[in-house]
């Protein structure tokens, strides 16, 4: 059993997690730690672990909690982890970030975007960015994840093979991603009062938001170039999931066959992603509650352009099931190991 | 394995049941029949299914069907599954259906309430009523399960103590119950379209929906008298979930803490009920996707009534799951077997 | 042309009464203010406002106010408007009241049910009931309008003619009432929070609500006698409306004609009640932005009950609209004047 | 008075050209006709027009109508106005057509995307497209209108000036929009059936809605060129309203303030466009139940583009709002006659 030590539970994505954890068959969770609720029992906060989980929730104490879990998840917003985490804690345990402190290699592109001072730079060059399906190799070898953002995820397993295959001009890329609620958190704030956001929808953080150098940084590497793309989130009223549909200048004229192809090349064997047969497309309630990554495409002759569509539930894919497929990759288990969830739909 | 058919299953109880027998340890589908998509594979009908199940849906033939099969579930719209089941099919396969046609043990009380006729009243008494809680002996021993309804099976559980233990005036029962849409199903009607439901509430079928008489049964049984009771559905712009609210007069004055007690006596030791603290009450959200059947009450000076709420999910405890544990039950299985799942919020 | 104050302009029941006040065409805003928002434009806050309201919100100061306003609206929380409103004030400018402080008769009661001290008891006497169907008469004549709660005004227009014409027991009602979520107010907390809300129901306040001593109040009136309730509030993820489920056993034997009959005697010139036909039930979308109360109900046979359901705008005759409504009698205009606005479905 | 006929007024568009047609001042409503539901009143089909529109619904006869109506809205599936208008009808009466069939120039064009062969061409080039902002010269002499689509008109005020004014390369615009499910009407489909939209987003039609010819020939016509876009639909589980989310490669470096002065040079005088303040933008629920079109920008230095949001009601500025701007414009009525509904949030 791998021990596995939860900090910052109480938000969506830890509760998340200590959801997808408590049915994963082969970890054991050791301690539960909050900012809101220290003394409470989980079960307290969240009635549907009513009778299954009463571990009550203790203050966060990464120093200790790395001498007694093999493995930690952070679920912190930003610019924690960078001060919580360092070297000696990595020598005892295994860390897996799911915020964004070790997602963005250059520390001068991370201040900038989250404005905000990183305290452990050094400690960059060891994070691996947690993509799964794409660095699968590098994530076996480390020992600190940087776990992707939810609209990153959706983003980059959309367009990797594109840009890998350089069928599209890196100049032209746009990503209008559309967001269900729980992406902003549990914090109290107006924007997500239900009143404010049932019944409307609106962009947001228009070309500013954060997630945007993840994306750049990752398809970039995957073209060997530096490119700039054009995202825009969006904030709908549903409770899971993220639709990203993503555009591209075609360099040349191709089929659907052949495009898909391509993504039969990287992604044949992916048991997490599923690609669509010409016609079909994404939709988020067929990915809520699951690991999945659906993608479907159109090749538009008329305009030269091809429109790629992805979707993930942002709470599993897009944060703790991938953060579990990291941990699975990192202890050697089978990659879906506690993530066989079908989709639940209605 | 215990080889299931399922006749019905492109309906969302049908669904429901495909995804839970898929997560089964014990179970293997060998059979699913629809009446609208005969020739399609699952996942064509069901996205979610995608790389999951591609079955193709057949045409519904049980005598066949109890051939191959261990057990046979019936999501069908009521009338039809009193025509289909008869002695010699439950000589070869056990069967547990998920319509009203074996609920009422009274073929008349059944006519009336149906408005058609019944075609196999000969089986009403080897059909044993399904809630498992309070049945579970009976079922253990019969080969024909009448699945309770959703409405039914919430309102049962949570008042069955007061009426088993006459602490409730057996002629003062309102129970004051709503749904989400998906208790509707699938086939399509103006009621259900998204814009004529959303954003509002109603009440239907006032003083007259089928599920009346068949808590009316089972609660009488309980006290071993005839009751009437008044019973409103209505509905609520969700998905899944039904909650309701009940109200009885108390015979005497009794305490929180007695009732409780009365409560635990009955369900103390059952996994898939859960009785809130003092001051906590169910709310659909705490049980979506689990076979969980959550019961809080207030005891109010006042007015001397009791008010206790029930919450389950309508496709799980009150469908697909409630039925997956009556095959437990039957098979000799644990009877929690294929249905741990925790609730999943959001 | 009225000149009109709002006090607590910025709450959702502030902008409702503004978004009337500017469609009417006898009352002019002279002043709004606002505990969170002095300073800013109405319209920055609401941007629904925008190019239509650029209002600079100020601090409260009703002293000076009743000196130059013909009316002022209160849309305060409860405990705040019997600190403020003084006889001096009452003689220089018409009150009414969206709170809570001067509705109830007894003052007792209200300390009881508020927990919190009344502080100026001496008004009550002078205070009206503002349920303009019922106090018509008394409100022309008042200068102080306690304008009813959301739930208690469509609870008790539709049980009002049951009580006063002697037709249902008054021990056996009991109120099972859904409201949607803007009755909640706009003040930020866990429960209205979209994730926390949404694709759920849950009971509140179960016994507790304090909007029962009102009904209680007015229904007693209306049957003379001191009556008590069980009145259990539900919230249901949707902006929009209330409706009221209200069962009572009746005293004999009625058709539903004579029930509609009693109805009419007291409704049928009422231009914003409507009586539903036979069969025909309120659903919420059916009144949204609008100044009705429907009412519709069922004679129960089988169980001697009657089962009448009430929808509202919990914002409009729940609260803006019918304090507009006051307006227009306490200054001798048509009742509907400004508030013929149709319904607006979807 | 205007007489006025609406022929198809039983679904969504049709029932809001009624509401609003019945609050305006010049207008009187004399005809209602419905393939559905000849026979039946209004107020049975929608209740919100209890006690307020009890007409009958009758069998469509243009050729009858154009007797005594001075304008005909039609509010038809496409196929069909092309067969019903001709010059007879157009001598009597004017005609606004909220369909499909008169907006292209082409009819070449107009059958390779909506499949169906034209019945009068002929009436082409006397079809005025009803951009009111736009075309209200042309509004006013003319006898037959094309209403705009919904995401059309969302779209096209979104990018106007800045192809008149040459500022974003015609080859690089995209529009990803999205829209409310009202947008899909009344007819009964799966698609729309209220669980397989709720708690969900997908994109339809990608690279093929009918809409996208409509935005290029009247861009094209605005910049004076032939131009192919991409535009996306997404379906959102709102009741109303549409947000078009446009992108555009900026010709050259601009500012802000340069954009937005272009804008103004357009839209400041305008009644029913709405722009935004640097930093804000639109979201549909500050338009519901208005006929405003809220525009708002971002320069994107980064990136050289240009993002420009667009939002507005589907049903009323999408639809039955402008067209009765256009019937305001035809009849020389001040055009915000019956238009001046504040946004009604939440």
């Amino acid at each position: 059993m791998i021990r596995v030590g939860i900090v910052g539970a109480t938000g969506y994505v830890g509760e998340e997690l200590v959801r997808i954890l408590m049915q994963h068959p082969e970890s054991h969770i050791i301690n539960l730690t909050s900012q809101s609720y220290v003394g409470k029992s989980f079960s307290q906060i969240y009635h549907n672990f009513e009778g299954i989980c009463n571990t009550i929730c203790e203050e966060e104490d990464i120093e200790k909690l790395s001498e007694e879990a093999d493995v930690i998840f952070l679920a912190l917003p930003h610019g924690i982890a960078s001060k919580k985490v360092n070297a000696s804690i990595l020598k005892k345990a295994k860390v897996i970030d799911l915020g964004a402190d070790f997602r963005l290699k250059n520390a001068n592109v991370y201040e900038q975007w989250y404005n905000t001072e990183h305290f452990s730079p050094e400690l960059l060059k060891e994070a691996v960015y947690g993509l799964c399906e794409i660095k699968r190799d590098q994530i076996q070898k480390s020992n600190l994840i940087a776990n992707p953002g939810c609209y990153t995820t959706c983003t980059i397993l959309s367009l990797y093979p594109l840009l890998k295959e350089n069928v599209i001009d890196e100049d032209s890329i746009i990503v209008d991603a559309k967001s269900g609620v729980s992406g902003a958190g549990r914090a109290l704030s107006l924007d997500i009062h239900y009143i404010e956001c049932t019944e409307s929808i609106k962009a947001y953080k228009i070309a500013s938001h954060r997630h945007t150098p993840e994306i750049e940084q990752e398809l970039g590497e995957a073209c060997k170039k530096d490119i700039t793309i054009s995202f825009t989130p969006h904030l709908i009223p549903m409770n899971r999931g993220i639709l990203a549909t993503c555009y591209g200048k075609l360099k040349k004229k191709v089929t659907w066959d052949e495009i898909m192809n391509i993504y039969k090349k990287y992604y044949e064997k992916e048991q997490f992603i599923r690609l669509m047969n010409k016609g079909v497309y994404p939709e988020t309630r067929w990915v809520k509650g699951s690991n999945y990554c659906d993608i479907g495409f159109s090749v538009d002759e008329r305009t030269g352009r091809i429109i790629v569509i992805g979707a993930i539930d942002n709470l599993v894919k897009g944060a703790a099931g991938q953060a579990v497929q990291n941990m699975n990759i990192l202890f050697g288990l089978k990659e879906n190991t506690g993530l066989n969830q079908i989709p639940m739909f209605p």
